[in-house]
This record gives C-alpha cells, structure tokens and sequence, in this order.
C-alpha cells in the first residue's frame, strides 16, 4: 500500500519529487520548448575586448533568406540597460564595447543555419581602446575608463573596521603576511542560457527561461524595453544548473526585443557551450593581501586585509559580493579587531557575478591559508589551533555581527577531530610510496544565508485544495536542480499528513505563483519553506474547521490529518479531502502566507555604505578534510578522500542534504586543482571544455558527508540552508594539505605547472610565496 | 575560552552536566546520607508465601540493648495500606501474608548490628494456607485467594477489539498460533532502595529518598500513616538506577513509620541485595497465546490473542502494565481486525510492578515470534514483511488508535535494510564453524509514551536568575540516571544562550521545586523540557524588558542573548545578567511554566474500563538487529553484533541518546539471554547475584546505534521519549535469529538448557513449540 509513495516526513530520505521524471526525461526544462513555428535568435558579439563602436553594418545580414530581422541598438525601445543593481549593461551596444561577449546585434532566422549564415555577413566597425585586462592596468594612473565613472575603474571601495587593529597588531607575538590569488572560474552547468518568447495578440510577453529570479526578470525586461512589467509572464520550469549564473540578465531581455520586433511567433534562443563561456557570468578573481596578528598561544588578535575583485566589463553583483568578502575576511573565529579594506574593480575581462561560495570562497582560501601558516609557526596542530578560535553562540563574528543564531562552528571540528581519516592521518602519510608526497588538510569555512540587510528576504507561499481532494503547492522560488521544489512538498505532505502520490507542484510562473525571491544565497528552502508552512497550517486548521460544520461537531479541535482525508477522532469518522473540497468554493480551498526572513540589526562600522546584502545574521558552517597525495614527479595532485561536517541546523532530507554537499564539494575540488578562466588581452583563451578543465568523476574521491545538526530556531523545522557554504572549503582544505606537506601555494587552482613550481622552490631552498 | 565549558547547543554530543561529579564521587545519592547521629531500621519479613498470621512476639527483641522501638501492625496509625491505583498491601502486615517478602514487624537500632540481632530474635506464627505459585493454580475452581475479590485472583479482566477478528479469521489465506512464555525480570539496579527520614520537632517529617515520584510519595506516606501530606518533606537525588522499580513504596512508609516513633532522630534504612531481591518489585511474568491471520501476500489481517499477566502478591501498577500489553499487542503494525483479551492475576509470587518497557517488552516477543513465524510460512524475508505492515502516520494502530504523531517505523526498518550487517547477513551466516550456528534476527517495535489518558501527564518548570546572574533550573522530575537533568541545563543554556558552567541545577526536592509526575513512561524530556522551554522563554523577553528600561531603549525587540548577559543590537551595549539581577526583586527573578502532554481523545472499543495510562497518542519506533551463534553442543548464544535504529524524533543530545539505548539493549539481552527470577512454591530461588544472572560486559557486543530522527511537532526541539523503547526490542530480534536458525523457542530466557532442548526436539525432527 505505501511502499511506492512513503509518507514525506520530515527528516527522513524520502526519494526526490522530481527523480522519476527527470530521470526517465518526462520532465521538460526550457530548453526542451519547442513548437512547429518557431524561430531561432541569436547574438553577434564583438570579438574584441575594449574600443568605440562605429558602424555596425546588417544590410548583407538583412537579405538572407529566412531571416526576419536584424535589431541594432536603435531598435531597443527602452533604456537599453540591464544589471539589477547597477543598470550599467546594454542589451545591444551601440557606442562602446566593453569586453568581447557584448551584443552588437541580434538576428532572428528560421532555423539555425540561416541564423548562422546572417550572422557570419554583419560587419563591425570597432576602433580599438586600450586593453584594461587586469586590475593592476584598471588601477594605473590615466588608465583607460571602461566605464566613465569619478573613481576610474574603481566601481567601489569600502573598509569595514572593528575594534583597532593597528594597536591590537603592535602587542601581538606573531604577524603574518601573505597574498593569495583566486582564479576566475566558469558555472559549467549542463543547461547553457536559453529562453522561448512569444509577444501574443493580446499584447502580452510570454516567457519560458532558465532563470534563477522570474519575478525579477519581469522588471529587467519592463526597464530595458520600456514595457509594462505587468504584460510579461515568465514561466520558469527546472534549470539544468545555474549556480548564480542565471540569476541576472541572459537570454531574458534579447529573446523579448526578438519578440516584440517578431509578433505572433515563439523565438528560442539557446547559447551554445563556447557562447555561454563567451558571454555568461563567472566567478570573480581575487587578489587578497591578509596580515594575522596572533598571541603566542594560538589566540588571533589582529587582521589587516585588502582584497580586490575583478568584475570584469560590468558590475552584476559584484559590490555586494566584495560586500560579502569583507564580511567574511576573518572566517569563522573570533578575532577582536579588524580592519577590511575591499575594491571591486571594472576591467575588459569577461563578466564576473554570482556564483556560489558569493565572494566568500575567495576569502576563505586566503584566511584558511593564513590558519595554517599560523599553525606552522607556532608548532600548533591546525585543527587545534581552528577549534581555540572558533565562533560560538554570543561571540561577535569579524564583521562585528553577534551569533545569535545556531553557530556548530566548534562542533563541525569536533566531530572532524573525532574522524578515522583525521585520527589515522600519521599512519596514512607515512605509508606514501616514493615521489609521492602525502599531507591532510582542513578547512574551517561559513557563509552567510539570505540576502543580508537592505532587501527583504521574503516569500508567498500559496496551497491549494483540488476539487479532487490533491494537495497542491504553488512554489514561487526557482528550483535550479538543487531540490528545494521537492523539499516543498515533502513539508507539505508533512503537516497535512499526505503522501507524494497525492500531491501536486507548480513550478514558478509569474501568473500561477507569488513573488518569492531568487533562487540564491542559500535562501530558498529557509525563506519559502516557512511561509509554506503557515500556509499549510492555515489550511489544515480550515479544514477542520469545515469538517466540523460537515460532521456537526462544536469545533475543529478533535480532528486530525489522515492521508486522503481527516479524522474526528473522538467518533472516528473520516471525512475524504474530496468530500471537504466539494463543500468549498475556489478561493475557500487556497491558504497563501508570508515570511520575511529576520535580519541583525547590528551594521558593523563601515558597512552602511552597502545598500543591500550586508551582514548577515544567520550562517551555515562546515568543516572539511581533505587527504591529497602530489606526485613529486609530475606536480599531480590526487585527492584520495574527502569528508564533510556541514551544520545546515536540522536536515529535512538527509539524501538532498548529502547531495548538496556533494556537489559543492566537487565544484570546489575543481575550483582548487584545475578550473581556471584564462584570458590573453582580456581575451578567452579557454572557450570551451577541452581548455576549461572540470574534474570528472574519475577526478573527484569519494565523498563522505555528516550532518551536524545544530537547531536554528527560526527555520523551518530548525534548518537552514546549506547551497553555497560547501563550495566554501575544498580549495582551502587542499591548500592547508599542501602547506602542512611543506609546499605553500598562495596561487589556485594548483594546477601541475603550479605545484612543480612550488617543488622547485623548495629544492632551491628559498621560501616561496 | 570556551573548551572547557561548550555551549549547551540542542543536538551536539555535549558532555552531561552531572559527568564530573559522579565520576570524581562528589555526587550525593540517597545512600551516601549518613548523620552523627542516626539510626538504622530494618524489616522482619514473613519467610512463607502465604498463610494467617496468628501473632508476632517482639518481646525479645525489644529488650536488645541498643534498640529503640520495635513496631507491628497495631504501631502503624493510618490506613496501613500503600498502592498508588489499588492501595492493597499494607506497611506491616497484621492478618494475613500474602509472599515471602511481606513486612511483620519494623526494628530501629542504634547499629546495623543490633538491627540483625534483634530481627533474628522476633518470633512469627503463621498458619501456612495453598500456595498460589502459578496463574494456572490461581485460576483454579475453589482456588485459595490471595486477597478476598469477587473475581477471585484475577484482579483485572479486559478485551479490546478492533473490526470483527472472527469474520476477518475465517477469510486468512494463512493462519498461525502459538503460546510464549516470558519470565520475571530483576530491576538489579546498583543502587538498591534505601533512604533516610527525621521527624523534627517543628512537625515536619524529612525524606531523602532514591525514589522514582517525590511528589505523590507524600500522598502514599500520608494515606498509609495518617498523616498530612503539607507535612512530610521529600528530597530526591540523582538515583543509581531504578527502571520502574523505584515507582511506588519501597522503604519511604517504613522509613516514615519509624521517623514518627522515634523523633528527633535521622534514620536509615537500605535493603541489601537479597532483601532488594525478596520485597522489590520485578517485572512481570507473562504467558501470551496468538492466533493470527494473513493474507499470501503477507498482509495482517486479523489477530486474536490472550494475555495472562503474572502480578504477584499485590497489584502495583499490574491493571496498567496489562493495559499497555494489550494497546501493544499486534506490534507496530496495521492489522485491521484484533481482539485482545488480557488478565491479570494475583499470585503468591514476589511483587511484579513497573519495568522499563511496562507490559509491552512481554507482547513484542510474542508478535515478532508471530512475524518470523509467518515470514518463514510464506517463505517471505521478514524484513519485508514488516516493511508492508508497519504503521505510517495516519494509520490506525492495532488497538484502533490513528497515528497523527510522528511515526518512524518504516524508517527504522529501512535505515536497518540499507546496513551491512543486514545486507551481508548471508556471507556471515555462511562463514559458520563447526558445531557453530549462526543466524541473523530483527524487531521492531514500539511504546506508548506518556501516562496516556486519565492522568494528567504533566510538568511545572522553574528557572530563576541567581543574585550573581547565574542561571538556576529547578527540576521536578527525579533522574534515575538516564540524564535527564543535564538535558534540562542543556534546553535552559540553549533558550538563554548560557553555558554549562554558568548555570546551576536543583534537583527533586517537594520544597524547592514542583510536581512535575514520576520519572517513567518516557516522559521526563519531552514534558518537563517543553514546560522549562517556556519557562526560559518567559524569563528571556523579561530580561530584554528590563534591560529596555536600563538601557532607556524603546522595547525589548533589539536584544539577544550572549554568555553572561544581554546584548542590544542596534546600539552593541552589553547588560550582565548580574547587573540585572540587580535591579530585579527576588519573585522578579524567576519564571515557572506548566505543560500538560496531549492526549488522544480516540477511545478503542473495551478501553473505557480502563482507569488511566490507556490508550497513548504519541510513540517512539525502533527497529534492532542481532547476530547470534549458536553453540550446537553447549547451547550457549553468542550475539556478536548488534545494531539499533530508534525513531525518537529529534536528539537532543547524542551522547544520552545512545547512552538510553546501549542501556536498554544490555537489559534487553539480558532479558533474552539469562535473567529470570525463579521461584519454587512462591519462594526465590534466585536469591543473589550469583544465582540471578546478569550480563556482563564480556557478555554483550558493541551495540551500534542510530538515531533515525523524524520531528515530533509537539515535543521540545520535535523529540519524543525513548526511555522504554530500547528495552523492548533484544529480546525479539534474538528470537528471531533463532527461529530463522531453525530453532524457534516461545519461552525465554534462552538459557543453554532450553537451546538444547530444542537442538534435541530437531534432532527427533518433531515440531518444537
């Protein structure tokens, strides 16, 4: 009876919503829409790094058969700006090209051959500007301006302080100092951006992307096109990934300028794999100059850091992300007094934005890496010296903020220190063959959830009664592959007692579902699954309330959820959900709720220069291990095994727990040893996957994940999230493995060229950097 | 800073509050009360099981120099009679002896010595009336009676059914039917009863008590003695072990009988082992007949079984126990048709009262007997088998009440099916020795937490901020051991954000703290906890209020907790909870809550003659494993591994969690293996340790344990209680094991005789039963 479809409590593995279709293929992402009269869309796009745009000549393009238009930037009807923070890129550019992915023109054919044809004849005319291909150039006195702001290409500067820094270092036993580089890395996800529109007769935009932020979206298009946001509906099914990548500006505002020049017709734009490395969001480089004051004992005292982001030709998210870096400079301990300087710098690079690990991935690596060179100067065990130092409840964070919220910092390296890979560490280094070095490292790492101060986190959840008796979930909060659509209805089938098979979702549509925030930030199971459960609760007690009238008993206080039904338990009679919902009209049978997710009211000094996004009030924590083996010979790093603790608060399906782990964890493995956007003149050297390296599985050890289950008492059933701060700890983990082997890296990923390079310096016997 | 003294956060493994001071002995249990000044007092017990009393000569005692009083029948000024629900064994008894422990005559003395010396010179006539040594002879026609009922010796008769079992019956593909037989168990805690009591001169009787009810102990002196109960004072300490055994009157009447005699005076009793073992409370022998129906596919359909109960001399809680065997009969499985009919019967046995797993470790042998049973009939894997039947949330259970808590069996089970001591069951079985059989067995099972209806099952917590600005939790809920106290400063630390070494704990004391119910059922946590949850709560948003009003701030909205005091957020003022303190009138400082457990206002069909603690609404589930060898030429077992999956709903602190259920297993096996009371003609022939067999360390594997962790909504952080759960499950999966061996046994302990009486039944190759 209920093997097939076990009821959805909370806590336990139940199998995924979503896994029988997707894996059987039933399940339809945007980029399986297609219909008979469709057309395809598509970017011609600079192919050179910086210069003024002086023709862009479509004339030969024009007249190819099959082709139905050619839009230049004098056909974009609006402001021709998009970037939710900063509006500060064109749809099409007209007079300025800023890196080589800007859109110069957009084609709309009948097929992909003649799109391509037409694309192939459109003749630019670009005079050449001076390259700004790194932040050195970008920071040059005169150098050229990729944008035409007062400050250079200094997009934003900020300095975050906490108590004092310079006298707190003056009395400190130890200083250190180190400059770390972190590299650009690319989202890979297996759906590149893509999109179907359709502007319809009756004057409404019709959307089907692969977007992290659908509500959002409406507004991007209405600003830029100068359209009616309320005539746009945006569909939004499951992505194939998206990692912060599709969270902004894609396909979105091009497939409606083709829509709206091509009434009548669905257009489907897809970028192809060297597109997407062209034109889509990366992960922001960073160069990061940290100096660690710290007693004799362990105690960290003091922290002078700068750290630069390059984001590329436009901001994206790039302020609040150094935002983020600042706030999370120090890591997850206690450190007195700090002083954090940021600068988010513009170059010709290609765009950097959100990504997972938001700007903290960056800072992790170089405080991590500052840990364990403090460890090895004071003979201290790094996991020791990690514990001394760890945040708990009612400390001040480095930004200043108090952890009131559940804080499993110390118990993640508690349990870490308990681990056999951990306690049997000698033996296994020990037992390396010839030329292979072996080394265990770790990494202590958080990541604030939410979008911080300055913009409400909040969601609308809605749920309904079908006049069949199924329990359905509107969810208004993308579902990038992550599993939070799932985890909707297993809290749903949890207070209404229902099982799978008798539950429905919707997906995010702008017309069916309610404005719930992006898919980002490690917010959405948190944020939505609270106003969830409200909301099922209100419907719950409705319907005991109308099984009261029905049964003629004084209230709904003896009722209870059955599946298919309630129960009045003092009479033992059932009543069926389809008997309930006969009884009710349409709008009787929906419960919506709100919730906004609470913020610190604590601004540490300096951080009211952010608008949005800073601090944080609630973090996730982790600490990981990784056992790394280098062939001397070949400057190969092998990661033999790899162990997780994440506090996410309570888990609510250990199998989506352990999943997002997991994928954190192999993004981050590649991030630390091979991924690595390179460029020549600002221009992309790795176009595709054959030069972009990503770990395989043949790449990555197993895995092994723990939970460790603080309680967070705002969450819903005591969770929080735990997408980003994963991504967090491999490259810092793998760099503590190399320290401790004698092999310092302060360059990622550490690539064979890198690690022999490193070996090469210790035989020369010089200290490297 | 903060290793030494961790944050008390909900879910870590943080050490118990209690584990310092009873390692080092700082400890005080009741039997580490000695005074200048005090006496001992001591019982001459009646030697014979049943019989009239025709006089009992204290006059030669009396006269021992060193003697202060001797006291018999006609000395006791109340009711003489004790018995929480049935009141029917006296203090001393005056007429009639009704078992071998029965107390005569009560001696105070100035040394233990003397006490021996004037017990032995009492002279007892009794005229010996038919021993009732069996519940078949107590239901004999004419039999003698035990206590003078209409019913004769059977105190309690009762049938609770379920749809119509007879009908269901007749349609069963297959049906099965056997009788098991389980046997007397031994609480044999550390610390046997004893306490110390003084009547002062302001009229106020004193007890310090190992005692499992502080609180309605006052009433059960006061009823038996004549005395007001606002005058008796009862102090409660950390108990070493009771397990039910300390739930009712031990020595508080006996010790208070002497206390009123002799004024002024502290005076101490403590049974030693063999008297523990004569007058002390065991758990009850059951003999359990099952008939039960199934389809060919497995599916239960229709169960019949009667319950006989074994109570002994005097009822205890032997109506309740029963009530419990019957709720629990049919396992934690749906079976839509049921009638169970159970008894319970007077004999001149010892005195069977309450014992971790009440009534429902005797039923959880036979159902699971009756599973492999079927398992083997159908040629079913019992793991499956279970699986198909085990309840889910909103099933009825087999005495017809509908699960709307959390409900983990299924979970449990297939957590045990994922493990490799499960899944690589064959290979073990296979590599067998010689003479060597092997075999793997499971259970699962269930157990009502709570009293259930008819008694309030309730708690009043206590928190008050000290002068200093500590953190005092007052506890009203005696702990046996099992941890409860230190969870209760766990929950406090947690909800005021405190640690460990910062707060302070009162234990059970009928003065100090308040009735909170009796430590059993599996209920101290959950009701306690979530009565102290408010509590805290209450005096958190207190202190935010006053620090309002210090800090001149609007209201209490900005402020959080942190070690030691209060922070305000928007402005990073820090209060102390001392400075606090300071400001707050003594009644100001403390906050008390009161939390009543629900109950199911579901009624089975027959329940209603039960009085109290039937039905119950909210379960915990386990599902255990063992692996066991048989030695085919001594009989003994060996079980090599075992393996428990316990569903109570969150852990709050790992490190009890796993305590509670290594415990219970050790007992558990026990049960199964060795422990049985046995009695000849009503008299103990086991009267000591080295008769009575007990498991040793060298006699138990490693118990591996997992926590299968659903929410349970109602319960403090979502946990449920699992004291008795644990207890009931060894005893079924060694069944099991051995049934699947080919060796079934319905009557346990399995001792090397009767595992080579059924070797010998298999070797004639005649059905054993």
């Amino acid at each position: 009876m209920t093997n097939s479809s076990p009821m959805q409590d909370i806590g336990r593995c139940s199998p995924r919503f979503d896994a029988l279709d997707k894996t059987l293929g039933r399940e339809q992402f945007a980029s399986d829409f297609y219909t008979e009269d469709m057309l395809w869309a598509g970017v011609c796009r600079a192919g050179i790094a910086h210069g003024r745009i002086r023709s862009v000549n479509t004339a030969r393009a024009e007249v190819v058969k099959g082709v139905h238009c050619v839009l230049t930037r004098k056909d974009v009807p609006g402001s021709n700006r998009q970037g939710f923070v900063y509006w500060d890129m064109p749809v099409l550019c007209g007079t300025k090209v800023r890196h080589a992915g800007d859109a110069l023109a957009l084609v709309v054919a009948e097929n992909r051959q003649v799109l391509a044809r037409a694309l192939s004849l459109i003749e630019v005319d670009i005079t050449p500007l001076p390259v700004i291909d790194s932040m050195d150039v970008a920071l040059e006195n005169h150098a050229s301006q990729v944008h035409d702001l007062e400050t250079g290409n200094v997009l934003k500067s900020a300095t975050i302080t906490k108590g004092n820094p310079a006298e707190a270092m003056a009395q400190c036993d130890v200083i250190l100092e180190e400059t770390f580089f972190s590299p650009v890395q690319e989202h890979a996800y297996i759906e590149t951006e893509n999109g179907v529109a359709r502007f319809d007769k009756d004057g409404i935009l019709h959307l089907t992307v692969s977007t992290q932020a659908p509500f959002r979206d409406r507004f991007e298009i209405a600003r830029a096109l100068g359209l009616d946001h309320n005539k746009i509906h945006v569909i939004n099914p499951y992505l194939g990934g998206a990692f912060g990548g599709k969270d902004g500006a894609t396909v979105q505002c091009l497939l409606a300028l083709a829509a709206i020049h091509v009434k009548g017709r669905t257009i489907k734009m897809w970028w192809d794999r060297r597109e997407s490395m062209l034109a889509g969001y990366k992960r922001h480089a960073a160069r990061m100059h940290y100096k660690l004051g710290a007693q004799k004992d362990g105690t960290l005292v003091a922290l002078e850091c700068e750290l630069d982001y390059d984001t590329g030709a436009y901001a994206h998210l790039g302020v609040e992300i150094m935002a983020l870096g600042l706030e999370h400079a120090g890591g997850p301990y206690r450190i007195a007094n700090m002083e954090s300087r940021g600068r988010c710098i513009y170059t010709n690079n290609p765009i950097a934005g959100a990504f997972r690990g938001f700007g903290v991935a960056q800072v992790c690596f170089a405080f991590e890496g500052m840990m364990d060179r403090l460890a090895i100067k004071l003979a201290m065990d790094p996991l020791v010296l990690r514990m001394k130092n760890a945040l708990i409840r009612g400390d001040r964070n480095c930004a200043g903020v108090t952890m009131t919220h559940s804080t499993g910092m110390e118990e993640c390296l508690m349990r870490l220190s308990e681990h056999g890979l951990w306690k049997t560490r000698k033996k296994w280094i020990a037992d390396a063959l010839p030329f292979k070095r072996r080394s265990v490292g770790i990494s202590a790492v958080f990541n604030g959830m939410g979008y911080g101060r300055g913009l409400a986190d909040y969601a609308i959840a809605k749920v309904k009664l079908s006049p069949s008796g199924l329990i359905r979930v509107y969810n208004g909060v993308s579902d990038m592959g992550q599993g939070n659509a799932s985890t909707f209805v297993q809290i749903a089938g949890e207070i209404l007692c229902q099982r799978q098979d008798t539950m429905e979702l919707v997906q995010p549509d702008t017309d069916r579902t309610h404005p719930s925030g992006s898919a980002t930030a490690g917010r959405t199971t948190y944020t939505y699954g609270k106003a969830l459960i409200k909301a099922c609760e209100a419907l719950r007690d409705k319907l005991f309330n109308r099984a009261a009238l029905m049964l003629l008993v004084d209230d709904g206080a003896g009722f209870a959820m059955i599946p298919g039904g309630v129960r009045h338990l003092p009479s033992g009679r059932d009543l069926s959900l389809a008997d309930l919902a006969a009884m009710m009209m349409p709008d009787d049978r929906i419960c919506m709720a709100e919730y906004l997710m609470p913020t610190t009211p604590e601004m540490p000094k300096g951080g009211e220069t952010f608008k949005l996004g800073f601090p944080h009030l609630i973090y996730p924590f982790a600490a990981h291990l990784a056992r790394v083996e280098v062939d001397e010979l070949t400057g190969e790093i092998i990661v033999h095994d790899y162990l997780a603790f994440t506090d996410g608060g309570r888990v609510l399906n250990p199998q989506v727990f352990e999943q997002q782990v997991q994928g954190a964890v192999a993004q981050g493995l590649g991030y630390a040893l091979f991924e690595e956007v390179k460029t020549r003149e600002a221009l992309l050297e790795t176009k595709d996957f054959s030069t972009y390296i990503l770990p395989t599985s043949m790449d990555l050890p197993d895995i092994e994940s723990h939970a460790v289950e603080t309680i967070e008492h705002s969450g819903p059933f005591g969770m929080k999230g735990i997408g980003e701060v994963g991504m967090n700890a491999p490259l810092p983990a793998v760099a503590s493995a190399m320290a401790h082997a004698g092999l310092p890296m302060n360059h990622a990923p550490f690539t064979p060229e890198r690690v022999l390079g490193v070996l090469d310096q210790e035989k020369k016997d010089i200290p490297c950097n």
